[in-house]
């Protein structure tokens, strides 16, 4: 790994080869002047090569003695090798440098190669959906059927016991035998009662080419990848808001929607369009032959589950809340209507309860807890923020309703993680100057789930806003006055992607405070309810789509996460997807998720008497108390001290 | 059973209560002038009755002096308890009244109540396909899943190991549970796999409707009956020409027109739109309701069922003959468009070999040959002669190409056996005047199966065509030259309901005898297969469309099937439509459809040597070896006495 000095507060960081210089230098708690999320156009983030040398792209903001000199800009950068830069003092925002701290913990989010590294079943064979068959031309003293002919082969070659067809396989057998030459491809499913279920027949050999989608069914955001089977490698990934949004921001909303005449049907074919198209749009960019899907797998919370299969959810919404099925029947991905043949089959995860659905066990399953000695505390930060206790032995899991700030719902400027999306946010506690990165270096369109925290964090930290999250002062031109109350411009009008100011408001401050009460305060029940402490953790995952790069110090700033020693973090991004695409390659694992499913305990927060009491304690930056997160108290003591000397 | 005696002949038989007064004198022999078929409209058929009373309808054709002098039309009366009558001189058809010979053996193809009777395993328990649950309510202590709730029920109370749902049946739960008030039914079917899959569920208890359909899908006849489950009752039985026939009349026409662009799906959209029609006729007739119809049970041979599920039957027509599968998947009805709900499965009989099918396997179930004990010999009469030999230990079958005459196929006004069918004849030796009975006593229409077989064994007794089946000599107005050489008038055109002549050509007779030589031989070569002879046979078991009656003598005096003592015989008549409707009401009887086809094994006649010497030598009648006919050869020289003394 490259490293990275920056000068004049001479901190080193090991950075991944091809990493962006500005967000370098953000990781190392390196104030850099820089507005307009990373796309080289507001030309502030100047910096000076002294050692090395960087990967960088002409541009017009930088004359040509500056580049002579050694002048880049530090977002157009790419890192290919050890260097050292200087900060010039105009690309500082404030005139006095934050102390950089060295030693600091940065936790990106686990590319989908480094979650499967943490698997410790990667070694397991994969069990691909393809199997080659050549089987005997028959003559007259074998003249058993081609299927007959088949089965014997699958049997005595691939030890398959039973083998059933579908018909519409069955139909292609005769033409894909001949046109093979007595060799085909046999795509097989196994049902989760044993018997190998052949869904289609192709000519010759194909097992070169077989790919699944797995695709991770949130309340906000629909995310789909396109994996290559025999590779692992994940060919493509697009998201896109849930076609549903539109009918409510809330599953609770959405089963309203569900109960209304022809609402279930409205519901289902809207988030099919959505998969239907991200998947389309996928299968072109990557050349996959759609007759090469060979399956689907789908996570998504209980509701979502139902209202994908277009299964009335109604129960779940009213105490008792029950769910139709914790389980479902695989299908044909025909039956929905999604891109395929007919044999690409389309299985969905299990569903153990109403408020603990197939993505989160989808998310145990990739982060490798039923396989695991340490005791881990899993959360998955989406529209519903829900937390599993465990290791390979006893799972019990508690669900808190977090609302979908951490997917940009319910906020002012929010989005979801996508190219625009503000990810990464440092401000000056002095000038309150902030440095934005957004994801795909692009013009700063809005706010995503770890810009948020950072910005909040920040704005905290800064002195900003108070441990009620409501702003000091005005604090112009910064912090204004807005149409509801105080708010912070993160980015101006003019170098916004959206033509307006990108701003932050003390309701999106609220908004984001109960969410990550709410998920503070699960923790905290989930814990006690075994009788442990929040020490005894060994290890915490972090999941969700808030972006790429969560920042510990920040999640813990703002009361959040507890205080635990950094590296027992981990963050795994949208685990919900990753475990999809983990059950696409490898039936083990499938049989693994419907093991967590019903070995999964579900603990009812709202019924819990302790749960609203730490709710509303945690409603404070970090919490009412602070002596639970010390860290935190001593960077506030720090920065208070910082700005006295100031 | 009644008794009726008919003088002056002095000969009593027994009939069933309410059976037709003209046909107990056909089954007695006694031969009465009927040329409208027993429409009553002839007027011919008078007779007295001399003791008892008889159910009759008034008719214009009586003057009331001979309604008071006892007279009645015989078609038009139904025996109900013992009588004598008288048939008058006037009545009769020849001069000289043929000899009766009481001690006859009548053998009326069995009901489909007498067939389920001959069930060894007829006390085995009905496998129901609907099962009624109760659930408990759910509660905040136990909120399992609907479906959960109900897979631990039916693991409780039906013993259910596993329980799969499919998506459609999913979709129903919820609501069939709420509706009911904890009470469903479900539909359950068992693949052959072994898990209970449930493909439907209704609110409540209906358990007490529940319905199949049996569909024989004949290369010529479609039949289909629909069951009821509960009561075993068949509700109501319909046939109707195959939509296919227009495209040929036999399986090889069938193949070829399969492989031309788009045939396939047309042959399967004709045969289905046949299914179709007559299925929904039937439940209009019935009043059985869609959704209760649980299933559909297939049998037809393997061309047909290929075709009928849109799989191509090409294979099957060249060397080495192989067909695309032996047994099939279940699907849904609603996959192929039938009648029916969500829930409808569709099963379909395996089929052994290219030119075995379903049919036959679903014949050897209705003969009940798996269970017994005694060495039957089974011909099932289509458009094909199907032939097998064994018992509970062995199975071996053949397959002779025996023509679609015994369907009305190539037969100048042959008909299958519906409505208006002649299917019962006798001819007066010496006026040459025939007697018609036709099915449904109604104007003849046209000539089906066993109004073949009599028609062409009458001609014969009489002397009125020669061994090689040609007619002797013009004999007006019953003999006559046609547009192809000579033929018998068997009904004018006065009393047709056609209007026009119903004829017997001698090329209608040469298909007949073609047919009947293919049968012949093949039960030899089959027979010495195994080195039995013809007399080691216990039963022999007779299926066809053909319908209702047989005469067995006249049978044997074609050289159709070998003269062996009556009582060994039985005649089934549709025996694939009535496996087809055990197999429906008993999963035991399909697990031994499975292992039928799975033991059965097949000679093939086309490469034996002694086939077609055989096959030349029955081209006669009955045989050009008479000693294996003596009875026939008797029955002959009476009749040849009588002529001479006449």
């Amino acid at each position: 790994m490259p490293k990275v000095t920056l000068m004049p507060d001479d901190v080193t960081i090991d950075v991944a080869q091809g990493e962006n210089l500005l967000r370098a230098a953000m990781m190392a708690d390196v104030r850099i002047t820089a507005s307009c999320g990373g796309d080289g156009t507001c030309g502030k983030c100047r910096v000076v090569v002294t050692d090395g040398a960087v990967d960088t792209r002409p541009t017009s903001r930088l004359t040509e003695a500056q580049v002579s000199e050694g002048y880049v800009l530090a977002c157009t950068c790419s890192v290919t090798g050890d260097i050292t830069i200087a900060v010039p003092p105009e690309s500082r925002p404030g005139a006095v440098p934050v102390p950089a701290r060295s030693g600091r913990i940065l936790n990106p989010v686990l590319s989908l190669d480094e979650q499967a590294a943490r698997m410790p079943e990667k070694q397991a064979a994969r069990d691909l959906c393809k199997v080659l068959v050549t089987v005997s031309e028959p003559d007259h003293a074998d003249n058993a059927s081609d299927l007959a002919r088949v089965s014997h082969a699958m049997r005595r070659l691939h030890h398959v016991k039973e083998m059933e067809v579908t018909l519409p396989a069955l139909r292609e057998l005769p033409g894909a035998l001949r046109q093979g030459e007595w060799t085909v491809t046999a795509l097989v499913t196994e049902p989760s009662r044993g018997a190998a279920l052949v869904t289609g027949f192709q000519p010759g050999d194909t097992t070169d080419r077989q790919y699944a989608v797995a695709v991770d069914v949130g309340t906000t955001t629909i995310e789909v990848a396109i994996v290559d089977l025999v590779s692992r490698v994940t060919l493509g990934q697009a998201s896109e808001y849930n076609g549903q949004v539109d009918l409510g921001d809330d599953v609770i909303t959405r089963i309203i929607a569900s109960t209304r005449e022809g609402g279930l049907e409205r519901l289902q074919a809207l988030v099919l369009h959505t998969i239907s198209t991200l998947v389309t749009c996928l299968l072109e960019q990557t050349g996959v032959a759609v007759e090469d899907v060979v399956a689907y797998v789908a996570a998504g919370n209980t509701v979502m589950t139902h209202l994908l299969l277009g299964v009335t959810p109604e129960a779940i919404r009213t105490s008792p809340y029950v769910p139709a099925a914790a389980a479902f029947p695989w299908i044909d991905a025909s039956d929905l209507g999604l891109p395929g043949s007919a044999a690409t089959r389309f299985i969905t995860l299990p569903c153990p309860a109403s408020w603990l659905g197939g993505d989160i066990v989808s998310g145990v399953v990739a982060a490798g807890i039923p396989w695991s000695d340490k005791l881990t505390l899993f959360i998955d930060i989406g529209t519903n923020g829900e937390i599993v206790l465990g290791d390979k032995d006893f799972l019990v899991a508690c669900s808190c309703s977090a609302g979908p700030a951490f997917e940009g719902g319910g906020i002012t400027h929010g989005m979801r993680a996508a190219e625009g999306a503000i990810e990464q946010v440092r401000i000056d506690p002095e000038t309150l100057e902030p440095m934005v990165l957004t994801i795909g270096n692009a013009k700063p369109l809005g706010i995503c789930g770890s810009g948020l925290i950072d910005s909040v964090a920040e704005l905290f930290l800064c002195g900003a806003i108070d441990r009620r999250g409501k702003f000091d002062t005005a604090q112009p031109p910064r912090i204004r006055p807005g149409e509801h109350g105080l708010e912070y411009v993160l980015v101006c009008a003019d170098e916004s992607g959206t033509g307006r100011d990108i701003v932050l408001t003390e309701t999106d401050i609220e908004n984001l405070m109960r969410a990550k009460a709410a998920i503070f305060a699960g923790i905290n029940i989930l814990v006690e309810s075994l009788d442990l402490t929040l020490d005894a953790i060994e290890e915490i995952v972090v999941a969700g789509g808030f972006g790429h790069y969560l920042d510990l110090e920040r999640v813990m700033a703002l009361g959040m996460l507890p205080e635990l020693p950094a590296k027992r973090f981990v963050f795994l991004g949208n685990s919900s997807l990753s475990g999809a695409r983990l059950v696409a390659e490898s039936r083990q694992m499938l049989e693994k998720a419907a093991k967590v499913a019903e070995a999964i305990a579900y603990l009812e927060l709202s019924v819990n008497a302790g749960f609203m009491e730490m709710y509303l304690s945690s409603l404070f930056l970090p919490h009412t108390d602070l002596s639970l997160f010390p860290n935190t108290e001593e960077l506030l003591a720090q920065r208070l001290r910082e700005k006295v000397v100031s």
